[in-house]
C-alpha cells in the first residue's frame, strides 16, 4: 500500500469536516453524485458568486441566464450529442464490470510510459485483475434520459444536458432582442450537467451529477481569434487573482483529433489534483465552437439565429468562444490549492503541526469564529452578541466547547480566515482579540472598530 | 374573451422584456419548464441570496447543504413517494388528452359555485368541450424517472427528487456530526425539483421542473408545535419585509384528508396571483412531518437517524418542521406585487401612463442605470467611467439609445431604483443627476459621493 497521499489527506478533511457527503450513504451511497454539506454549500456558493461578479456582472458586455436542465431531444439531435456523446465500453469477460476503454488505455501508458502491443491484450481488468478478457469495444451514449408529460411514450423522451451551453444557444435570439446586446458579447450561466459516466471516481472530480459555470462569447467570425486569447488570458487570472499556485495549473492545447466535433480550437486548463498515476486533471477549457451551434440550430428549427450589423447591413452568424469551467472540480482544485500542513505554538512553549486550509477570505466558507475564553456566563452573552451582530454581514461561526487551542485548530482546518476571542478584558474594554489565520498574529480590536477592522480585510467577500 | 387580467399584463413584461422564455421555443416550446433571462436570473439569485442570508446565514441554528438531484430508488421507497406520490388521471375519450381529475373538479367548483353531481358527467373537457366523455380515473406517479450507470436495467433506475427534504432527511447523522449542531436547529436547502405534472400551466405557476427553497427544523417532539407558530409567523415576515402587500396573502389550514401523507398540521401560504378561475395559489407551506422521514429513512435504511440528548441521557428521534417555499412562485408573486400603472410628468407639461415594477431594491436585478443625456463623445467616457466602478459592486446598467424619457421608463418597468443621469453640467461640476423610482425625485449627487449615497439606499442588496 501506497502512503496516505495529499489528496487523501484533503479528501479527508473534506468528508470529516462536512464539505462533502457520500450521494445516499445511509443505503449504501452512491458514486453518481456527492451532496455538499453545511461548509461545502458556503464554498461552492462563494466560488459561483465570485465567477458570477467577475464574468457576468462585473463586466458590460456579458448577461446571465438561468435555462432548464431538461430540454427536448430535437436540441440534443441539432447539437450532435444523440449521435456522437459517446464513449467506447468494453466488459471484462471475468467479473462482467464495465471499463471506458480509452481511460484503460490511458491508466496503461501513464504507469509504463509506453502504449500497450496489440490492443486490450496486455490490460488488466482494475477490478479484477484478468488480463486481456475484454468485449469488442460498443458505444455508449452519455446523455442521461429521462421520460416527462402523461404518457410513457416515444413523445415524452427528454434528455438531462450534458452540458449548460445549448440552454444558452436555443435562446440566442431571444437574448439579443431582450437585453440588446451586440457582438462582441456572452452570456454566462451556471447550473447541473448529467453525463453517465460508464465509471465515475476519483472523488467529486469525475461525477454524474456535476455543476458547471460557462459562457458562450458570441463574436464576428474575424474577432475570434482574439477573443479566444483573451479569454483564456482571463481565466487563468481569475482562477490565479483566488488564490490557485500557477505552478499547478498547465495549459493543454488540444490536438485537432482529441477536440469536441463542434470545436475549431481547445486550450483545456489542467490542475495538479494529484492522481493516482496521473497526477493532473481537467480543470476547464476554452473552446472556439465556431458557428456550429447557432448555425445547426437554426438549421433544424427553421429560426434563423444571426445577427444583423446594422453599421456594415449585414447578418452573420456569429462564431462562439466558449470557456467552460467544472464548478465542483474548481472546488476541488481550491481546496487542493489551499491545504497546508504548518506548525503552530502550542501553551508547553513548543510547537505543534497544525492544518490550515489557506483558502482566499472570499472564498473560505466562514468568515469569522468568535471564541469566548472558556463557557462562562459572564462571557457568553456579549460573546454571543458580537456573533449576531457579524452575521448579519458574513457567515459567523460560534463556538465554545474545548480549550481555545484547539479550537483555533478547528477554524484553521475550515480556512476561517478571522478568530475573535472574547475575554474577561472585554468585559471592562470593550475590546476583543482578532487572530488571523495565516500568520497566527493577534491584535487588540475595540468593538466598535470590529465591523470595520473586518470589512476592510474581507473586501469583496 | 375578456379582457386582459394584471396578471396578463405581468406575463407579457416578464416576456418581453427578457425575464422569462419559453423553454425549447424555437423547437416549438415545452410546458414543461421555462427559461430565465437576463433579468429573470438576477431577481431570482437575488430572491435566493435574501432567503440564504435570512434564514441560512443569518441565524445561529442554521445550517445550508446541497444534496444531489438524483437519488437511488431506495430513498423514495422509504419517504412514501413510491407509493403515494400519485394525482388522479383521467382522458377525455373525445380527444384523448389527459387531465388531472381533481383539478377538472376544482375548477367546475370554482366556476358553479357547488360541487359537480354524478361524479364527473357535468364536466366538459377543457380541450375539446366535450362532456362526461371521461374514462375511469387512474393514479399517475408524479415522480421522473431516469437511468444511471452503464447498464439499462432495473438496478440503474433513478428518480429526480420531486422536492429537496429527502436529501436532508437522509444526511441528517453527517451535519449533525459535522456541524455539532442540537436540536432546536435547523438544515437550508434551495434547487431543482421536478414532478411529472399532468397539465403544467398558468406560466411558472405549475412547471415540471422548478425550483425550491426548504428548510426542515429538527425539535424535540414536545417543541414542535412552538416551533411551527415560530416558523409560520417567520416566513410571513419574510415576504412582507420584502415588499408583499398582506392583504394579498393568506393562511390555510389544510384539513388533514388533504394534507400530504407525512403531517400532523400544515399551513399553506396563498397569493392573490390573480389567475382566472381561482385568483389565489399556493405560495408555500409550512408543515409538521412529525418523525415521520426520521423514523422511516432508519428503518428502512438499518441507520438510526436520531439525536441522544447528553443532557437527559435518553435518545429520541426528532419532530421536524419543515417550512417549503416555491422558488419559482415567490419569484411571479413578487413579481405581481411589484407590478403598478401609474403617472409620469412629460415633456409637454402633461402627464403618461408608466408601468413600474416597485420590487425592493434589494430584490431589482439592475441597481442603477447609468444614462449619458445624449450619445455624445464627451459624455459617454465618464459615463463609462461611472458605470464601470458602480458595476463592482452592483449590477449596473448603461443605456445611452433614445430620449431619456422612454430611457427612465424602460428602467421603471424592470423596477431599476436608480437613474443616474449624466450631462453636460457634469464634465465640470463632477455630480450627477439621480433619480428615484418611485417617487421621481431628481437629486444632485457629486461623483465622490455617489457610491455612499447608493451603498445607503441599496443596504443589504
Amino acid at each position: 500500500m501506497a502512503a496516505p497521499s495529499r489528496l487523501d489527506a484533503v479528501i479527508a478533511l473534506a468528508r470529516h469536516r462536512g464539505f462533502v457527503f457520500q450521494a445516499g450513504e445511509i443505503y449504501g451511497g452512491s458514486r453518481s453524485a456527492w451532496d455538499y454539506g453545511p461548509l461545502g454549500v458556503e464554498l461552492k456558493e462563494n466560488i459561483k458568486r465570485q465567477w458570477w461578479q467577475n464574468f457576468v456582472r462585473g463586466r458590460d458586455d456579458m448577461v446571465g441566464l438561468d435555462s432548464s436542465l431538461i430540454l427536448p431531444k430535437q436540441v440534443w439531435e441539432a447539437s450532435g450529442h444523440v449521435a456522437t456523446f459517446t464513449d467506447p465500453l468494453v466488459e471484462c469477460q471475468h467479473c462482467h464490470h464495465r471499463h471506458r476503454q480509452d481511460h484503460l488505455i490511458e491508466a496503461f501508458v501513464a504507469k509504463k510510459g509506453r502504449q500497450p502491443k496489440d490492443g486490450m491484450s496486455e490490460i488488466p481488468c482494475p477490478d479484477c485483475g484478468t488480463k486481456g478478457q475484454w468485449t469488442e469495444p460498443q458505444m455508449f451514449s452519455g446523455l442521461v434520459k429521462t421520460f416527462l408529460g402523461p404518457v410513457e411514450s416515444a413523445a415524452g423522451l427528454h434528455y438531462l444536458r450534458p452540458e449548460t451551453a445549448q440552454g444558452i444557444f436555443v435562446n440566442f435570439n431571444n437574448v439579443v432582442t431582450a437585453s440588446r446586446k451586440k457582438p462582441p458579447f456572452g452570456i454566462g450561466q451556471v447550473g447541473k450537467a448529467f453525463r453517465n459516466e460508464i465509471t465515475p471516481g476519483n472523488f467529486i472530480f469525475r461525477t454524474r451529477e456535476f455543476e458547471q459555470m460557462e459562457i458562450e462569447y458570441f463574436t464576428a467570425p474575424d474577432d475570434a481569434d482574439t477573443w479566444f486569447k483573451h479569454w483564456v488570458d482571463a481565466c487563468w487570472d481569475w482562477f490565479v487573482d483566488l488564490g490557485i499556485n500557477p505552478d499547478n495549473m498547465r495549459q493543454f492545447d488540444v490536438p485537432e483529433d482529441e477536440r469536441a466535433h463542434y470545436s475549431a480550437g481547445t486550450i483545456d486548463f489542467e490542475y495538479r489534483f494529484g492522481f493516482a498515476g496521473s497526477e493532473w486533471g481537467e480543470l476547464m477549457g476554452v473552446a472556439n465552437r465556431t458557428d456550429f451551434d447557432l448555425r445547426s440550430h437554426s438549421e433544424a428549427s427553421g429560426t434563423e439565429l444571426s445577427f444583423f450589423n446594422q453599421a456594415t447591413g449585414e447578418r452573420y452568424i456569429p462564431y462562439v468562444i466558449e470557456p467552460s469551467f467544472g464548478l465542483t472540480r474548481s472546488m476541488m482544485a481550491f481546496l487542493v490549492d489551499a491545504y497546508t500542513e504548518d506548525e503552530a505554538p502550542n501553551t508547553k512553549g513548543g510547537v505543534d503541526k497544525r492544518t490550515v486550509l489557506k483558502l482566499d477570505p472570499r472564498l473560505s466558507p466562514v468568515k469569522a469564529a468568535v471564541l469566548p475564553l472558556s463557557r462562562n456566563e459572564a462571557l457568553s452573552p456579549l460573546a454571543r452578541e458580537v456573533a449576531a451582530n457579524l452575521r448579519a454581514q458574513w457567515n459567523v461561526d460560534f463556538d465554545d466547547a474545548g480549550a481555545i487551542g484547539r479550537r483555533y485548530r478547528r477554524q484553521d482546518e475550515i480556512g476561517t480566515p478571522y478568530c475573535i476571542t472574547v475575554d474577561f478584558d472585554s468585559l471592562d474594554d470593550k475590546a476583543v482579540t482578532v487572530r488571523d489565520r495565516d500568520t497566527m498574529a493577534q491584535e487588540r480590536v475595540s468593538l466598535d472598530r470590529l465591523y470595520g477592522y473586518l470589512a476592510e480585510r474581507l473586501k469583496g467577500a
